[in-house]
Formats: C-alpha cells, sequence, structure tokens
C-alpha cells in the first residue's frame, strides 16, 4: 500500500482496539493525537474525519474511515489475518462476535462511562441499571458457545476488541469492582492470555497501561495526551 | 451450498433486514416463525441457536448465526452482492456505515422500543431524551458524506438494514411522528427508492407491511405470527 495507515487516537479509548490489530499485523502506521482536553474530537477538522466526534479514526488508502468494528474488520480482510476469511467456514462466528462486542458490550459500557448521554434522570440510579446489563452480557460471552477465539492463543481482532473493553470495566463508570472481573473465569483467562502478548506490551508501553493492562489494570499514565 | 439458509424471523423485526436481502440477492430460504407472544425467543430451544434470545438467527452452512449486520456481512461476503468486496476500495465505506447502523442508530431505536432494558426511571422522560438522539442520528447519516449507498438506484446491505429502521423509527416506540421521515429528505427519498424495489414488494406481502412500508408505514399486518 503507498498510503501509510495513521490512527488518530486517544490514550486508553477505543484506538486502543486498532492500535492492538496493529501491532499484532506487524504494519507500519502512524498515530495522530486526538487532544480530548482540548475537545479536539468536536473540532471542525476531526468532524470531517468522523462527523460522530468520536476516536478513533484510521486514515487507510480507501480514505478515512471511523467505527473501531469496521476498522478492525477491514484491517484482518486487507491484510489477511486476525480473523477467518470470507472463504472460511468459521466466518460466520467471526462476524457475529465482532458485531456483539460492537453493538451489545460496547454500549453497554459507554452507558456506564457516559452516562448523561443517555440519561438526564438519576446518573446513580441509571448505573446501577445498566451495571447489572454489562453483567449479563460478561456472564452470556464467558459461557458462549462458537467463540474458539476466547480461548485461543492466536490472536483475533475480537479479541483486540475484547481485551481494552474488561480493562475499561474495572477502570472507567463504577462498572466492576477491582478483582471483580475473575468472576468470569474464561474472560479473566483470556485476559492474561492477550495482556501476554507481545503487541499488547508494545501497546502497553505506547500508551501507559501499565502491566497487567486487561487483567488487573491500573489508572493510565500516557506519556502524551490524557485517558479521561 | 448444500444446506438450505433458515431465517429464524418475526413479522417486522429485525428479521426483516436479512429477509429483504436475501430476496435481493435471489437466495432460496426458508423461514421459520419465532412466536414472540409465547416468548419462544427465550426456549431453551432458541436460546441454543441465540443465547440473547433476539430475533434473527439465520441458519447457514457455517451455524447457525445471530446478529442482523453480521449476517448481512457474511451473505454479501457469500454471495458477492450487496456491498463492495474487500477489495474494492468502496469496502471500508461500506463497513463503517454498516457497523454504524448497528451499534448507533440500531441501539437508540431499541432504547425507545423496549426502554424497561435500559431504565427502572420513568419511561416518557427517558423517550424524550433518546427521541433528541435518534434525530441527532438521523440528521448525521442524512448530511453524510462517504455514503454513496443513501443515493443508490443498486441494493446494499446497508440500505437493507436501513430501510426498516426508518419504518420502525415511525411505528414504535413513540419515535418519530407520522410523516417526520420527511424532515430528512435523503433519507426519505432513500425510503421511497428502497420500498419501490422488487425484493422490497415481496418482503412487504410476506410481512403484511402494507404498500408504502418504509416511507409512510402503517401497521403490521402479518399472516402468520405478530409484530408485538
Amino acid at each position: 500500500m503507498s498510503t501509510p495507515l495513521c490512527l488518530h487516537y486517544a490514550p486508553d479509548n477505543a484506538s486502543l482496539c486498532v492500535r492492538l490489530a496493529l501491532e499484532e499485523l506487524g504494519q507500519p502506521y502512524t498515530t495522530q493525537l486526538v487532544g480530548r482536553s482540548a475537545r479536539a474530537q468536536r473540532s471542525p477538522a476531526y468532524l470531517a474525519l468522523n462527523p460522530n466526534g468520536l476516536i478513533p479514526v484510521l486514515e487507510t488508502p480507501q480514505g478515512p474511515m471511523f467505527e473501531t468494528a469496521a476498522i478492525l474488520i477491514w484491517l484482518a480482510d486487507t491484510y489477511g489475518a486476525l480473523m477467518p476469511q470470507p472463504a472460511d467456514p468459521a466466518r460466520a462466528h467471526a462476524l457475529q462476535w465482532m458485531v456483539w462486542l460492537s453493538n451489545t458490550l460496547h454500549p453497554a459500557l459507554r452507558m456506564m462511562f457516559c452516562p448523561k448521554q443517555y440519561t438526564d434522570a438519576d446518573i446513580d440510579t441509571f448505573r446501577d441499571f445498566t451495571r447489572q446489563t454489562v453483567r449479563q452480557k460478561l456472564t452470556l460471552l464467558n459461557d458462549a458457545t462458537h467463540a474458539d477465539w476466547l480461548d485461543a492463543d492466536s490472536p483475533s481482532i475480537m479479541g483486540c476488541y475484547l481485551g481494552p473493553m474488561l480493562r475499561w470495566a474495572t477502570l472507567y463508570g463504577q462498572t466492576l469492582a477491582p478483582g471483580e472481573l475473575a468472576n468470569w473465569p474464561r474472560l479473566y483467562d483470556f485476559a492474561k492470555r492477550q495482556e501476554a502478548r507481545p503487541a499488547a506490551s508494545r501497546a502497553a508501553k505506547a500508551e501507559g497501561l501499565g502491566p497487567t493492562p486487561f487483567s488487573a489494570p491500573g489508572p493510565c499514565q500516557p506519556t502524551e495526551g490524557s485517558a479521561l
């Protein structure tokens, strides 16, 4: 590819999922910090890339694209890795879980992290309700069939998406208590396996995520930008 | 393919998006009504197909799969139609909008249709807030760049997903007032173009959706099952 990939990112934001995939793929890429403290994601220049005002955007040879799951599927298909390809009999279930992560688990977490985007009623009450939803979704995934990627030693875009979400669930929005992730043993084992990968170590170093970023995360300490 | 496709559906449910795509593809398929009045989507047999207890499921030669957007992408890739294929330069933006429809517009509509799944506070207050979110999302899509499928005469899985969502927004959850869709002229024109397609007519007949199912929908009058 002639045009280099450029990831518009903020530390510990959804862009982390894309960074993990890029590191797993071993593809060269550049990064562009989106300064959240200055609300750069709402600037006209950024909104021209993503009218949702959300991070990430990946600049690709096919133009800038948004939506984490879309970027991940595009990367997997373009570089022929991290996901069964269209002719592979395992493709159907991989797509199924990618979409589920994107439209079920991720929105439930966003309701915890950004409750004021979803209600003008009492935040604590809303979070108490939504926290139960998150726990139900984690249980569903923990017990899922046709989700071999959860137990695999090989990387996947589903894993690149899930690892950061498990991190955020412990760190942000009072979603899970510290250590609570161990209540979902399959997910907890996944988190430990995922963070032991060299690609995860590189991403963790780049964004200041600490030594156990998914299974037992500590506060993000980035070298540039802010996680909040 | 040796195994026939079987769509587990309920009238005017998310399965309608998949039915539209199957009709556009001209693929043979069978249907299996999921009796919502008997809560068949929560039966052990159905939960074995989709642990989320949601409709649709498509039985494929790769096994049963859930998640509307995943099924649509799988169909497009498997039959080589309704979406730019992986090597096509238009693939990135098609994926982007597919995911956006699935994780942004669809969840906002679900909050209107099934508010008790999202809050135990006052439903009218929650809907008043969420209705504004839906309107913002419709405006974003109406004004979107890199969304040529919205204006195209040719069908797409994005169109198969959006048409029913515009219908539901007018019919369910007090989301839009009758006729309000015309406030988003690009989406309204899309709805009229989409419902004029023979595939849409066949789907509308199968599920009792009436003559203008997307631009000016009336109540669903199915020959079997219930839309509510």
